[in-house]
């Protein structure tokens, strides 16, 4: 794996943030820590003031903190978004394991694929015919690449990921390992002798700066594409279906799964193990709770829950309710027994 | 990839899927479209009459109908089932992907392999000792092929499909990518010094006509074999355990899991994320709703949904009086004081 | 695959066993099998008194017999634990599928790895820079094993599993097809612009005596390490976030999710399906019913169920509240209206 620049000044990483320095920027990081593994060449960071003194005891050579801190015992960055800027730094210090420019020589790639400039092209790789792999992209070993695919810049396809036929994938995208894109929607028709495969004739398109979690699945289409919008993540082993329209900027957590045909809006977040039937859609910054199966579109903004899923504050209120549901039935059973009685005493 | 015969004539179309033309037999059909995608070579359908004027006023060249239409604008092909017809007539113009008889150098094969007939095996594709490939079948790049196993004609193993030893796999087979059949079930003894592994010595069969989606897993049987029925079709993600009896065309949708031992009889459908308990058995066309938890035996034909799963509309009425349950306990109170009042009354 | 030793005494079982024979010790065994496939060479077991009549019946050569056990037809082998004998003996006879000890010469092994005594690497494996493989350790067909991994002795990775750098595994550890550990955790800043990834610098950490099933993703911790606990088995398509502590000896059966930075006792046991929140805490001998979402942390020894997942018996009495919810209501209205007639009649 390539060795990223190793050491930082603390003026460079203000500039690479946009950040501003207290302290000396000439102070020498080597890496990022949580407080806990901190050492005087790695920065760390307070979200807020509040975890500012955990900072400042902590090993750390420096924090990164929000703009409002302006005194500190130790080296400050001060920035707009803590996390953020922690992040970006981070970014600067990971390796990048797979990126080693050239095709191996046990890689199987079809003289009619179009390979860029600085392309990694790891062990065993299969770039199949009419293939386009863009500039300074990544495929990782092991990685099957088909007829007609077309991948942008900058993408890093990790090991043992398969993308079938006629898949276009943006730049700046990463698929983790053991993924499947392209694999024929579920369709049949059924009589009496059985059911019939309906062909799945369309692809996938998978936009810019999308991140696809380990062991996932995407089927192509049954006649146009199913998409993934720009920006969106999703978790490992989600599943989303054939004609899926997944809007931009979502959040797909782990076992996630998507039916046929639904449509989903923007920044749209579902929390781990939600189903979604299919034919449905669901509304810009729509939430769901871990667990749910929503089966009905959802307006803009809601927050949503159970199975079938509706209001979250509501199902709360049920929930709650059903807690007390046993004890429910001994009270109305009581209460049989007293207007028998009234009526009795008429 | 193959390119298949690009065009046929009305007439050649009809014979195929054995309709009756209604105008000009000559006319060139180059591929099959949806409404909106059609073009003046390509032939549509609509369902019933009811969808006939979309389809007449589309681009397409020729409608498939049912055989009550019998007047047009358009050429016809009128046929008992439009949907069939169509979903035929579209499987002849899907590309063969990965239709390319022999074996490609990077292929691993063993001596004592038996490779059928016109057999398609694809870069880094490993096939171990005493393995048997039928006629026309297809291992796409990736593929491993453990000792002993045993395929069929005319199957299709996607890209970095896991066959392990022993396991059986009939004709006309699809496995889609990155599937893992024959792997060990999960099976413990559990002591004061932690579990101790069952061996599972049994295997998987596969019977003909079974399609099986990306990334599921099949585990081999304790003892004897874990079964998919003739003709069953699964999504992506799907866990079959040790011992399962799939029967013929049952459909398991995606992310389902069945646990060991359970049997399910003929064309039962579990959509998506249901779990089926272990060791009990569902009756023929038993129906379960997304998201339902099965832990008792069905009868034939029911239509269970929840968890755990009972019957469809018990479940959505206890639904609705879930919903009412937070009024409820109002109402509940407000009774308790009423009678209060009476008895006070009194 | 090897052919283990094809036959043992029933004497030399039971020294393996630590039992005792009564009846012939040089009878010639061959296999395990169930009651129903036995044949005169086999051994089956009867797990208490109550199966010993049927195992006497059978065509075993002999049966294993709880210690109680003293008289019978057949030889019998005595043990403390029939099942766990008869797990034992059945070991002795599976196949070591993939010991081939070697270096296949399609496998890209890099120079700078360490690679023990003994090991198997089959076709087209991987094995990345300074990658440590530890003695008799087995690398099947298609693995990836990344930079800096290092994995113990005697440890069995099947076909296609991706190990990512920086992975620790233990030694007599079992991986099954098309796992992916070491993924990058899903974490992101977000802000106006979207999504912002956080780098995942940690690894996970896999201790001894761990199976892992098929298609399982396990992520590697933010910067910290994911740690699979020893003795810990996993069934398929199992998802383990990123800072997850699993402790020894847990259960996780097929399609659980573990969400990010929670931690497992030991000897918890979650049922399929079964979903954990992020940052709790699972107390020792938690066991948590199929298809239930835990929310909170659970003290030791709790058998919890449903969605929020509580205590299993009063779930039960929910459900059975649940089923006469429809009843109920009718039955309020009665009452009210009987309420009404009672305060009319004042």
């Amino acid at each position: 794996m390539q060795n990223k620049k190793a050491a930082y000044t603390l003026g460079e990483l203000a500039e690479i943030v946009r950040g501003e320095v207290m302290g000396d920027p000439d102070l020498i990081i080597r890496g990022v820590s949580g407080v806990k593994e901190s050492r005087s060449d790695t920065i760390t960071f307070a979200e807020n003031p509040g975890y500012l003194e955990a900072a400042e005891q902590s090993a750390a050579g420096a924090v990164i903190v929000p703009d409002e801190v302006t005194d500190s015992g130790k080296p400050l960055l001060r920035v707009g978004n803590p996390r953020l800027a922690f992040a970006k730094i981070a970014r600067l210090f990971v390796p990048d394991v797979f990126y080693k420019p050239g095709i191996h020589p046990t890689a199987v790639v079809a003289d009619s694929a179009k390979i860029g400039q600085n392309v990694s092209i790891h062990a065993l790789v299969v770039v199949d015919e009419k293939a386009e792999i863009g500039d300074n992209t990544i495929l990782a070993p092991g990685v099957y690449v088909g007829p007609d695919v077309k991948i942008g810049n900058n993408t890093v396809i990790h090991p043992n990921v398969v993308i079938e036929y006629n898949t276009i994938i943006g730049s700046n995208v990463i698929i983790h390992g053991g993924t499947v894109i392209g694999s024929d929607g579920y369709g049949f028709v059924t009589d009496e002798e059985g059911h019939h495969k309906i062909p799945q004739l369309g692809n996938v398109i998978i936009e810019d700066e999308v991140e696809i979690g380990a062991n996932v699945t995407i089927d192509r289409g049954t006649s146009g594409p199913t998409v993934i919008g720009r920006g969106t993540k999703t978790d490992n082993l989600v599943q989303i279906a054939h004609n899926v329209q997944v809007g931009p900027e979502n959040l797909l957590i782990a076992q996630v799964g998507i039916a046929g045909s639904t449509k989903l809006g923007r920044r749209v977040t579902l929390a781990g193990k939600t189903g979604v039937d299919g034919h449905i859609e669901l509304g810009d910054n729509t939430t769901i709770a871990a667990g749910s199966i929503v089966t009905k579109n959802t307006p803009p903004g809601v927050f949503y829950s159970g199975n079938p899923a509706h209001d979250h504050r509501e199902e709360l209120r049920e929930q709650a309710a059903r807690r007390k549901l046993p004890e429910l039935l001994k009270k109305i059973k009581q209460l049989e027994k007293r207007v028998e009685q009234l009526e009795l005493g008429d």
